[in-house]
This record gives structure tokens, sequence and C-alpha cells, in this order.
């Protein structure tokens, strides 16, 4: 499925880390919300509230979760689960194409 | 108005100018399409093949049209347009965050 449907996008973008992540917020029916984006090639670290599926579309990159010493790598196609209140390090080593689903 | 209702989004983001533009694309109901962008400080060109509607909703960029030898500075709540075919210097001075609407 390359497209949402049926759902409101904020107009505003989200911008992060001086411009290194870019997203914009799509919220659905249901009263959930996702975040279409991008990560530019960086080594980030990002914390989370709600828990996070990171569904990668396009691009590489290296994950490491809290409380992991392994950095595991993601392509597209793949995801990674993260829990709440919690938070990730991520390389971007290809500019990344993601949906981040809020649970 | 500071979201789109019922509208669908390509999942997958629009990344020009090695990442001084990223944008997602908006689908209408009515079958007219928008883009929802940032562009960060920078001067690029670009060409148009639907007319466009450029609205700023935060920023500031200077625009020079095609065939036009003057600059004129665009910020928040204000808009451009643009012709079919055409093209338009920008000159991003601030952040911008934008809806582009496609004729």
């Amino acid at each position: 499925m390359s497209q949402f449907d049926n759902v409101s996008v904020v107009k505003q973008a989200n911008i992060y880390f001086n411009g290194k992540c870019v997203s914009h917020t799509i919220l659905f029916p249901d009263g959930t919300r996702k975040t279409c984006g991008v990560i530019f090639p960086s080594i980030l670290t990002f914390n989370t509230g709600a828990p996070e599926r990171m569904e990668i579309n396009a691009g590489v990159c290296r994950v490491r979760l809290a409380g992991e010493d392994e950095w595991k790598t993601y392509r597209a196609g793949e995801s990674f689960d993260v829990p709440a209140n919690s938070q990730f390090d991520i390389e971007t080593l290809e500019t990344l194409d993601y949906v981040c689903h809020f649970g």
C-alpha cells in the first residue's frame, strides 16, 4: 500500500535535529496517528513517549535500542519496535523514508 | 485550518535538491493534489508543470518569477502564484513550511 486513504494531514511539518528529520503527521479515523518522514544521514537519539513501530520504506539504518549493546541493521521493507518511554540510537547510512506507527 | 481532512497521503516523501526540499503529496477526493513541505535555507530554481500556488505557513523567502527582474519577499500567511510550464528562483532565508496547490 503506497498511500493512506481517508485520513487527515497536519499541514505543518515536524522538523527535528536541525532538519536531519522531517515528517508530517497523519491522523486516522480511529484516533490513532502515524508520521511519514525522512531521516538524512546522521547519528541521532530519539526519545519515545508512546510505543513506536518504525517501518522503513527506503534507505538503510543501524539501530540500537535502550539497554542493548548491539546495533541492528534495517533496510527497506523492514521495521523495528521501540517501547514506550524509551529511546533509541539510529545511524542513518542512506537517507531513510519511513512511516512511524504510534501504538 | 491547520489540517486537511478526508484525503489520501502518499507514504513516500518527495526529496529534491539533495534534501533542501522535502514534501509529502496529498490527494483530494476531487482529484486535485497538493504537497505539504519544507525548504531549508538555500537558493533554488523550481520548474513548474501545472500552475502552482505556494502558500507560506512559516519562514521567509525571496522569489523571482521567470521573466521578472524583481525579487519579492514572502512570509507566513502570504502566497504567490506561478504559471504552468514556467520556473521560479527562490531564496529561503528562514526555513519555509509551505503548502503547494497545483491548479
